[in-house]
């Protein structure tokens, strides 16, 4: 008898555990959208003259069992030494609780931004105790929910400088002793912006040429010293002082605070982060109350909800550059929020005491070391340290670093004749002896207390962390407890669909997120000699290859760590290569008007001029509007920025026309890739027209959204740019992030899912997409007008969909309806963009039929109370709609309603057993932000809370 | 300046960690109970003589950090190679999803066994889901939730033949293609149970000889046969027919309950769950619905609520053998929850036609690497196989696994002219070839169908796995969903002090969990050579040395995975050594009235014959009582089972009596390690007088209890007991589990925490235990009798509070205040036991004070609503305790009970936005039992349920 073999695709394999409805239910999907099958949608939806010719190959796609062999495999090209390298970056132990229960726990990273913050308290609370923690050990009043990395951080406070100085100096003095790749990221983003960088030494600062000042402290070769008679200078002539400030020394050392500072900056990786050979980690920044406003990044503040009780949100959001287009000068959109969570409950498991017997240690040890060093007779500087040395060897660098190599130890080359060494938490007497060996000391390192090597005047004399979270039981179980009811209170993926429109909320698998945790991924310092990352260079070339092929670009730079410093990278790019071919004066930006408000930031960050486009009635890019502006700015030209499929959800077919206007004109072509995902295998934005996209790998491949970041953007480019791309922030030109490939311990997430998913899958993945945007759309038809279809009727990867008119019929606003869907157990789609009074909604493949039937109906009970109050049959002010979010207290309260507890609580869609609770009601935006609170509140509150 | 350095302890060590009371919250502690500090409290509380004379020295404790290092240190000296060995044990993938949202997840972890079911539904439905997959595969009625493992399982379907047969006979046939280690276990327990066991040929099967009959199938060489005729000669002679089946297998083959085997066992190891070289996995047990309440092991049923709707729980709790005592010829108490809750995720992930596929891709690799070896001459045997076959080598059997070991493969040596190879889920095109050149062979492997090589008649022709839940979507985002939903039903560790007596649930710290996820650990086969388990023999080396050190005992056998199952174990050590000194007749056994149901199951199981001895009206054992009973079975004593601290939560100081009454009578002791948590560091069993204890890793050392289970229970002997420990159960004598070491993944758990805490911090723990309990004992003071306390006052490491006067009272229950407890966030105390109608409560060394004050006040709360009863101010049958647990359901419901909304869903304890609510009313045990379900509901309840 012969073998029959099932032809069943196992469920190992990724491209069936990624995409949600399964073949019966897609049946089923097509039906109801009307379409014969997938092809013949998608053929109606993507004009074929847009489409990728040839088919997406990688070959087989792997099983979850071969992907992680083979990552095994590659991991293990990577050889983890222990790095004393320092400049910035540190050895750091994550309590493993915080590793099970925040970094590798759906519950946490699978969470978006937290703009609806009724149903994102947790991380909300978690953000705000690393803002305290960061306001307290700065000293400074106010700090935000995290940057991008030290070196943006620094280049963001420059231009923060440059708007709230009173000077009018074109300079900005940048202290030699910041990191190199501080000075890198500032010299690149000073050049656009007129800005004139000054490098020297703190002593030759003048501050009657400057705006600002920033300095680093420690210094990146050890150095401590007070700035306060330097920020006094500068203050004396209406400039700013900035302080780049490692965070963990401040728990010893005087606080930037405490020295004048107006702004201070820095990372927060050494508190418990991986180093991850360059990223993710939190960078921080803080300021004085009376710049809060001035500040970029995301603020979460105190507000109470609509019972006056205590609630958190994010503050100032009338800040953010989204919503500022023309006049931003920062384009910060993203932040670093897993990452500043974990670092918050690194400080909440240690408590100011447990920081500061660790800062302390470390000191101890380097005393130690150096000690050692100088009895051998070494010449050690600086004389007053915290972690870092810097040892003279003449003409025996090479040696003495190679001599380390042998010990399994990375130090820092410094000039051509010192060696730096910088020590941190995981540095054991073994490895203090190992460096004592490579430089021919035999000796034996003791527990014994050494001189303590800062001078008396900089030891930090007040407290900090004193707030009752940071003194609560540290026990392990009321650890684990505390993050599990944080967790609870949120809603993320692990629990719903996330139906953000242009967010791509779609699965993060776990077996892509396992190798993140991988010590060989994960320990790996970002400037450790290449030979030491061969794993990590295989992926990074085999990932940018697979990239190419998607987008139909030439090669790939992996450095921006976020989607709006993708663009910006992208627009320098552009602007290097205008200036190469002597077209430096091309300055005019062309961008539609439905543009995402990163796009006219970006294009100002490099000193661009943004000049609108129109849209057309149906969203497109108004061809005609577009000529005319290109004929009127003709020889000033730079480029234009567009997104494909646009904001609109439609796969526009003038797109070709458009990028040949430009490029006719000598402009080039930005296409805005936050879409990729209703394209990828089926067009691609390099055949398009496009000289240069980015992808948000936090959209498209699968990096989770951290409830706010991380993020990855990196850029893909034609041939003719690929000389212009970011440089190395070590020693290059046009570096926009701190590390050269920006965040990637997060790769391995996309490279898995590409080799999961194969050519095969990840096109499958795309049709799905639309299936799934289409089926919500025909699902919601009648109750809702869909906006911008496309001419067959078709929808791309997501849909927009109109409530304006209900503010009219029955008062209910978008917000109403937003709020409404919390007490359904969904998060709510895309608020009022890229049209006010509107919800985008992108489903994902990710999801099932089950799940988009569970929104559809969710909506449409939604829509049967907006119909009730129309026709009078609810109350219009005391209805379920305006009263949403429902909680556990109103069901207990008496209960006055005109409706029941039956209606309020569990609408259509609801689970019942499994309810979500949004733990407060409708948060109140404007009292927040008129009581500005963004630190824990006082322990009274926090004690009444506690009950 | 010198340094001064702090004296705070980091938190990165775990004695500070693992201890839930602050320093501060212990001298608030002390100050209520009473005691000048913890050593005037510890010194109340044990008897100077029973104390230990030495501390507890292991050095230095380490940190999470130097442990995690320590780790993989020891973990690298294991070598992994790919293991064809077979014989039950198979390499298997762990689905990510799996892996990370249960086996790394506390919420699944840290539960406890189902026992309060209405706080348990999420398990229990996963529970289950894995019985109605045993049921489904197997093709009997009735499965139960899980057995120790395959050796055991087949141990039990023996002595479960013994009791439903109506065959009078002494004999039982084995099948001679066992897995050796099953008919070693089945030996060790037919020995002193008189049954005769013979191995044989099973066509030499004589069934006028026996009670019943075990076939392997496939058997242990490859071998496939059908039983059928086999079973229906037994069924003549009213004899049990089982088949211990490997359950993959049975998604091809012809099941056993076609074949009409009346029982089937056997392991779901290879179900997604790691090997660990050797455990711990679920065994599982079926039997036709005539014999479900003669079946060992617990067994999830569905009953209904009060209100009328579905609910699951424990049916049939009545079977167990705890309250069987002397009646008992099983003493399963646990179950291997956990690991039976990821073999049922991997069905439902899987599908029936996943299992499928994947059997014949096993199949399919099995049969081409057959043809390669028979084309190249080799003897292959036997015709029909499934995924084992075995080949002749003659007197080159060392020199080709000698060459497979070259190729980094592990086969079998099966006799001495022989090789066994048996593949699994993971073997490669590679490991086929690698296989072939250990044979000389060099081929390539092509993926070809080959010729099918079973039977026509032995493939399976009926359906399975046809229940809903294994047809849901599997798309991966599904069911992480799932997995969450049903976590999210239960309360665990992770959310609430679980205060069980006798049960220590403490903290189960993430250092100590992660490198049970270790390949290094996870994925060795308990018979792989030594050589290649170094590590493994280091770990258990040392933590042998440890434990012999705590217990005062000389050696430890790790081979029990259950803590009766070390009972057992120890009294076959017992037994052994009395007939060693021809006193084989000695088998009486004094057991105190108080002991654990296990005891005197064990002791019958010994073949021996419980006297009980009364307790004194204290509690303790009645000394007088005790020596008359020795005195009355002088010459047959074989020893005594008794437990310290006593049951009742005492240290007795007559223990050191009756242990010298005992020896003097010619009698060995037996001490219960239940209680080990109340006197690690304090007091030796072994300097008592024991003989020897078992102790429950997944009590005292921090194993979690995994929802009901892992387990370990590895024994304590003196020297004079060594040479009669477990033998290997691959080829030794008095063999008790199928793995030489029982469950050994599990134990970096315990050697971790004894690691991390030393000798010091293991001692602190039970001193901090034992502050813990007389905590509660003096806050629940006037509200509550304390029963058992010791002279001065003072209870050990838990308390008893007596509830039985109100029942008279105010017609309230044990049962209504355990249920209660749920309204308040808490699981209930350990209820009835060892005294009807009290609580026995034990909040171990883990939890804060604020935590013990949460409970303290629920339970000060509930006396209140008893005394409003008392009052006539509440209604003695509409109350909040005979109406408890209350779901949001009522909550939402109209409400028309005499008492608040408030009252009822927000008594003292209970969380308001963190509300743990329970997922039904209280749960109907007696309508479950008469109308028994145990499998999952049909199709129609499913729907509605999902509603």
């Amino acid at each position: 008898m012969t073998f029959t073999p099932t032809d069943y695709l196992p469920y190992d394999f990724a491209n069936r555990r990624h995409i949600g409805p399964s073949p019966a239910e897609m049946d089923a999907m097509l039906q109801v959208v009307g379409a014969k099958d997938l092809d013949a949608l998608i053929d109606d939806t993507l004009p074929p003259k847009i489409r990728q010719k040839a088919p997406l190959d990688f070959g087989k796609a792997k099983s979850e069992r071969e992907l992680l062999h083979h990552m095994r495999v590659t991991a293990s090209k990577n050889r983890v030494l222990t790095s004393l390298i320092g400049q910035g970056y540190h050895g750091t132990v994550t309590p493993p609780a915080i590793q099970r229960n925040i970094l590798e726990n759906p519950a946490w990273y699978t969470a978006y931004t937290p703009y609806q913050p009724e149903i994102s308290q947790g991380r909300l609370e978690a953000l705000l105790n690393y803002q305290t923690m960061i306001s307290d050990l700065t000293g400074l009043d106010i700090a935000n929910a995290s940057l991008l990395d030290e070196a943006t951080a620094c280049a963001e406070a420059m231009t923060m400088a440059q708007r709230i100085s009173k000077s009018k100096q074109p300079g900005f003095f940048v202290d030699e002793n910041c990191h190199p790749q501080n000075i890198a990221v500032m010299r690149t983003r000073a050049q656009p912006l007129g800005i004139e960088i000054v490098v020297g030494n703190p002593d030759t600062l003048d501050p009657t040429q400057v705006f600002g000042a920033i300095f680093q402290y420690p210094g990146t070769h050890g150095h401590i010293r007070d700035f306060t008679p330097e920020i006094a200078k500068l203050h004396e002539n209406k400039a700013i002082g900035v302080v780049s400030a490692d965070p963990l020394s401040l728990t010893l050392l005087k606080e930037p605070g405490a020295m004048g500072a107006d702004i201070a900056v820095g990372t927060t990786q050494r508190f418990g982060v991986p180093i991850g050979y360059g990223g993710p980690h939190a960078a921080y920044m803080a300021t004085k109350a009376s710049y809060a406003r001035n500040m970029p990044g995301r603020i979460v503040g105190v507000s109470v909800d609509s019972h006056g009780n205590r609630a958190y949100r994010l503050s100032l959001q009338t800040r953010e550059q989204h919503i500022r287009r023309e006049k931003a000068t920062s384009n910060v959109c993203t932040a670093q929020a897993l990452l500043a969570v974990m670092a918050g409950f690194y400080a909440v498991f240690h408590g100011p005491e447990g920081l500061k017997a660790i800062a302390q240690r470390i000191h101890r040890k380097t005393a130690r070391l150096a000690e050692g060093l100088k009895q051998a007779g070494f010449a050690v500087r600086p004389a007053s340290f915290f972690d870092t040395i810097t040892v003279d060897v003449g003409p025996l660098q090479a040696a003495v670093i190679k001599s380390a190599l042998d010990e399994g130890i990375n130090l820092r080359a410094v000039g051509t004749t010192q060696v730096g060494i910088t020590l941190d938490e995981r540095t054991r007497p073994a490895t203090i002896e190992g460096v004592w060996r490579a430089f021919g000391i035999d000796r034996k390192d003791k527990d014994y207390t050494p001189h303590y090597q800062m001078p008396e005047k900089l030891i930090r004399t007040t407290d900090f962390l004193t707030h009752p979270v940071f003194h609560m039981n540290r026990a392990e179980t009321e650890m684990m407890r505390y993050m599990r009811r944080l967790a609870d209170r949120d809603l993320a993926l692990d629990r719903a669909m996330i139906p953000l429109g242009s967010c791509t909320m779609k699965l993060n698998a776990a077996a892509e997120m396992m190798p993140v945790s991988w010590r060989e991924f994960s320990q790996l310092h970002p400037f450790c000699p290449k030979d030491q990352a061969a794993g990590y260079t295989e992926m990074i070339d085999d990932l940018s290859a697979k990239l190419c092929d998607i987008t139909g670009y030439d090669a790939i730079s992996m450095q921006p760590n976020s989607g709006a410093q993708g663009e910006y990278a992208g627009l320098l790019t552009i602007a290097s290569y205008h200036r190469a071919n002597g077209q430096g004066h091309r300055n005019i930006c062309l961008i539609p008007m439905s543009a995402h408000g990163t796009n006219p930031a970006s294009a100002q960050m490099v000193g661009w001029k943004v000049v609108p486009v129109k849209s057309a009635e149906n969203g497109d890019i108004d061809v005609a509007d577009y000529k005319a502006k290109v004929a009127e700015h003709k020889d000033n030209l730079a480029g234009c920025m567009i997104t494909y499929p646009s904001t609109h959800g439609v796969f526009e077919e003038t797109v070709i026309e458009v990028c040949k206007i430009t490029h006719a004109a000598g402009g080039q072509v930005y296409i805005d890739g936050a879409n990729m995902n209703a394209m990828v295998g089926l067009s691609r934005p390099g055949d398009l027209g496009g000289d240069v996209s980015h992808l948000n790998l936090h959209k498209t491949f699968c990096i989770p959204h951290g409830g706010g970041g991380p993020g990855m953007g990196p850029i893909g480019v034609k041939d003719h740019l690929i000389a212009h791309l970011p440089g190395d922030p070590n020693d290059g030109e046009g570096a926009v992030s701190a590390a050269p490939y920006g965040s990637p311990s997060l790769l391995p997430i996309s490279w898995a899912y590409c080799l999961m998913m194969g050519g095969e899958g990840l096109t499958q993945a795309t049709r799905v997409a639309i299936l799934n945007a289409n089926y919500i759309a025909k699902r919601l038809e009648g109750a809702f007008d869909v906006l911008y279809k496309g001419p067959s009727g078709r929808v791309a990867h997501e849909c927009i969909i109109d409530t304006r008119p209900f503010a009219d019929s029955a008062g209910v606003t978008v917000d109403d309806i937003a709020k409404r869907l919390s007490d359904c157990g969904f998060h709510a789609p895309t608020m009022s963009w890229p049209v006010a009074g509107t919800l985008m909604i992108e489903p994902t493949e990710s999801e099932t039929k089950a799940e988009l039937d569970r929104f559809c109906d969710a909506m449409l009970g939604i829509r049967d109370e907006i119909r009730a109050i129309e026709d009078g049959a609810m109350d219009p002010l005391n209805n379920p709609l305006k009263n949403a979010p429902h909680t556990m207290e109103d069901l207990v309260k008496d209960w006055d309603r005109p409706y029941t507890r039956e209606t309020g609580c569990f609408p259509p869609g609801a689970f019942r057993v499994d309810k979500y609770w949004p733990p407060v009601n409708r948060v109140d935006n404007v009292w927040g932000d008129r009581n500005l609170t963004c630190t824990c509140p006082p322990m009274t509150d926090y004690a009444e809370a506690a009950e």
